[in-house]
C-alpha cells in the first residue's frame, strides 16, 4: 500500500528522536492492522441490528472483554470513552450531579482535565468544597493530611488523585488511598493515564471507583478511552444520547478506535514486563550518565517511587540552558517541558511550580521513554545537550 | 497489505447490500488512505511544541480551515468532538449553562442526544421550560406555533431544530427557522448530521448559533465530529481539560479521525451535486417499483419537502410484515426500523409514534441510500419484498 507524500515531508528527511511517550506513543504497528481490517470491513453502526451493526456490536463486546479482563473487572464496569479528558470529566462532574458528592479532595498536580473541571463552570460552586492536599518536595501528597480530612466523614466525598504524575513521575500509593477512601467510605478516582498498561490494577484487590484511559499513552490511537466504573455506583451519563454503552455514554461508538484501544492494553500488558525491563535500563542510563556528565543537574519527582518511563531532569537557569528544548528539537530529539496539554498556553508547568515554588526559573526536561527507544538515542541526548550546555 | 480475517469473516461470503445508510456509512477508500498515513507518519501529540507536535498540529488546523471554507464559517468558529451527540450536548447543555438560556423549544422527534439531553440530569430541571413542538402527518414543525412561541422573547430561548429527520427524512425550512430566531433573538442550533456533505449551508448567509455535524454519516471516520459554533456566542467547555480547540473542547484531538473528516467532508462537497443526482435517481426508482408493486404501501414523512438519501416505507400489520427486516436481514440485505442509536432498546420510533399514535402497528422501514449502491441492489431488494410480503 503506498501513502501519499504530505506537506509535513520535510520532518521526515531527519530520523529524529522521540523522547516524549508521556505525551503520547506512535501506535503499534499491529494496532494500525487491527484498525485498518476495522475500517476496511467492519463499518456498521454497533446499534444496528443487522449483520453489519452486529458484527461492529462483536468487536466493541470483544473489546470490552479484553479491556475488563485484564483489570480484573466486570464487562459491565468498562465504558469506552473519547479519551482521557472525558473519563475524567466524568468520574468527577458525575460524582457530584448523581452521588450526592459534595467534596473532592485532590492534589495540585493533577492533570488539567482535572483541575480545570473543579474550577470550571460545572464544579466552582460554592455548595463544593475543593481541598487540594500538601505535596512534599518530591511531588508525593501529604497522606496524613489526606488520612486526617477523610476522618470526617459527615459530607460525601470523592478524592481524585492520579496513579502517576503525567510530568515528574512521582507515583501515588494507590493502594494505601484507595484503602483509606473505603475505610472512611469516600469514592476513589485515580486518574490511571500515565499507568495504564504499564503498572497493573487488579480492581477486585483494590477498591476503587474510578479509573481513566487513554489509549495513545500505550500505543493505541488518540480519541478513544475509557473509563473503569465500580457496579456500586450507578451514575449518568455526561453526553446523553441513544442507549450506547448500557446508557451510560451516548454516540456511535468509535468502533475502529475501540479496537485498536484493546489490542494497545492487549500488547500492553502481554509485554509488559519485558518492556518495563528494558526501559527501566534505558531509565537508569541515562540517569547515571547524566549526573556523571552534568554536576549541577537534579531531578524532579521521587527518586525511586516513580514510574519508570519517566525522567524529568532541572538544571539550573543560565544563558546555555534557556533554549534548550528548541535546541533539542532542532537537533531532531523530541522532548518536553512538561505536560503536552499545556504547551499550547504558555503559562509553564503547574505541577513544577507547585513543588518547586512561583519564583524558580529553572530549565525542566521531561524525558519519557518507551520500548521503541534505543541506548544508542540516548547517547545522542547525551551529546546535543553536552554541546548546548557545557 | 493483507489483513488478518475476524471472528466476522462468515458474513464476507455473502456480498451484503447495505441501504442502511443513515445509519452510518461506509469509509470512502480515500479517506482510509489519509488515515493510514496520518497513524503511521503523524503521532505527535497536537500539543506538543516539538517537530512531531507541530505536524500533528498542521494537519488539525488544515483540517480545521477545510471544514471552515465549506460552511463559510471562520477557522475559529469550528470545533471538533467526538461526534454528532457530544456536538449536541454541547450547544444544549453550554447554552443552559453559559448563555443564559431558560427555554428550549424542540421536536419529539429529535434525536436522542436531544431528547435524552432534555430529559437528563442536566437540563430536566425546574428553571429550564422545554417545550415540544407540534407536529403536522408528515412529521414537520407547526411554524405559526414556533412564530407564535417566539414572539414572546421575555425569556432567554434556544431553538434546536434538526435539518433532516434520521427516521423519515423530513426537511426543516431552516431558512425560515434561523430568520424567525433571529427576528426575536433566540439561539438556534440545529442538529445537521444527517445533512452535512448532502445538503449544502452557509453561514454567513443564514443566522445559525450551531450546527453539529459527524464524520460517519459521510463516508468518514465514527468517533469524530464537529461543532459550529457562532463567534458571537461564547460558550464554556463541556469537556474541561488542556487548551485544546481554542480552549473549548479538553482532550488530545482525534488527529486520525479528524482528518479522515475533513477529507470525508471535502470529498462529500466535490461530488455533492453528482452523488445527490444518483441518489434521487435510485430514490426514484425504488419509490415507483414500491408503488406500483404492494398497493397497501405508505410513505413516512414529507413527500416533496424530504432528505434525498432517507426513503421511509410503512406497510400495514399483517402476519407477513411482521419479521420484514429479519427476513431482508437474513436476505443479505440492510434496512432498518427506525434510528440505530436506538435499536439496541427495543421500545420502537419515537419518531414514527409521534407521527402516527401510539396505537399503530404497521411495519416501518427506513432505506437510506448512499452514492454507492446501485439499481441491481433496488431490484434485488424488491425481489425479496415480494417474496415476503405476496
Amino acid at each position: 500500500m503506498t501513502v501519499g507524500a504530505t506537506s509535513c515531508t520535510i520532518y521526515k528527511k531527519m530520523k529524529r528522536i522521540f523522547l516524549d511517550n508521556a505525551s503520547t506513543t506512535p501506535l503499534d504497528p499491529a494496532v494500525i492492522e487491527t484498525m485498518i481490517n476495522t475500517m476496511k470491513n467492519h463499518y456498521g453502526n454497533p446499534s444496528s441490528i443487522h449483520a453489519e451493526g452486529r458484527q461492529a456490536r462483536t468487536l466493541i463486546e470483544q473489546a470490552r472483554r479484553t479491556v475488563a479482563k485484564l483489570l480484573n473487572a466486570s464487562i459491565g464496569e468498562i465504558f469506552f470513552t473519547s479519551g482521557g479528558s472525558e473519563s475524567n470529566n466524568t468520574a468527577l462532574k458525575c460524582s457530584v450531579r448523581d452521588l450526592g458528592v459534595r467534596r473532592i479532595i485532590t492534589s495540585p498536580t493533577e492533570h488539567h482535565s482535572i483541575i480545570h473541571s473543579l474550577e470550571g463552570a460545572d464544579l466552582n460552586k460554592d455548595e463544593i468544597n475543593i481541598v487540594f492536599l500538601n505535596l512534599k518536595k518530591d511531588g508525593s501528597i501529604d497522606y496524613d493530611q489526606l488520612s486526617n480530612l477523610l476522618n470526617d466523614n459527615s459530607v460525601k466525598t470523592l478524592v481524585s488523585l492520579m496513579h502517576s504524575n503525567n510530568e515528574i513521575g512521582t507515583l501515588l500509593d494507590i493502594e494505601k488511598v484507595a484503602s483509606l477512601c473505603q475505610e472512611n467510605g469516600a469514592y476513589f478516582h485515580s486518574d490511571t493515564v500515565q499507568t495504564m498498561g504499564y503498572i497493573p490494577i487488579d480492581v477486585k484487590k483494590m477498591p476503587i471507583s474510578f479509573l481513566s484511559g487513554s489509549a495513545h499513552k500505550f500505543h493505541g490511537p488518540k480519541g478513544t478511552g475509557f473509563i473503569y466504573i465500580n457496579g456500586d455506583n450507578i451514575v449518568k451519563p455526561l453526553i446523553d444520547g441513544g442507549g450506547q454503552e448500557r446508557n451510560m455514554r451516548g454516540g456511535t461508538e468509535n468502533t475502529y478506535g475501540i479496537v485498536g484501544l484493546a489490542k494497545a492494553l492487549e500488547l500492553a500488558y502481554t509485554n509488559r514486563e519485558e518492556r518495563a525491563i528494558y526501559i527501566r535500563g534505558l531509565r537508569q542510563y541515562l540517569k547515571e550518565q547524566l549526573i556523571t556528565t552534568f554536576p549541577d543537574i537534579s531531578f524532579n519527582g521521587a527518586v525511586e517511587n516513580s514510574h519508570y518511563k519517566v525522567l524529568s531532569l532541572y538544571f539550573p537557569a543560565s544563558d546555555k540552558s534557556n533554549l534548550l528544548l528548541l535546541n533539542l528539537d532542532i537537533a531532531g530529539i523530541s522532548v518536553s517541558g512538561g505536560s503536552a496539554c499545556a504547551s499550547g498556553v504558555d503559562t509553564g508547568s503547574h505541577v513544577v511550580r507547585a513543588i518547586r515554588g512561583e519564583a524558580d526559573d529553572g530549565v525542566n526536561i521531561r524525558v519519557s521513554f518507551s520500548h521503541k527507544n534505543t541506548k544508542e538515542e540516548l547517547d545522542r541526548l547525551l551529546e546535543v545537550l553536552k554541546s548546548v550546555l557545557l
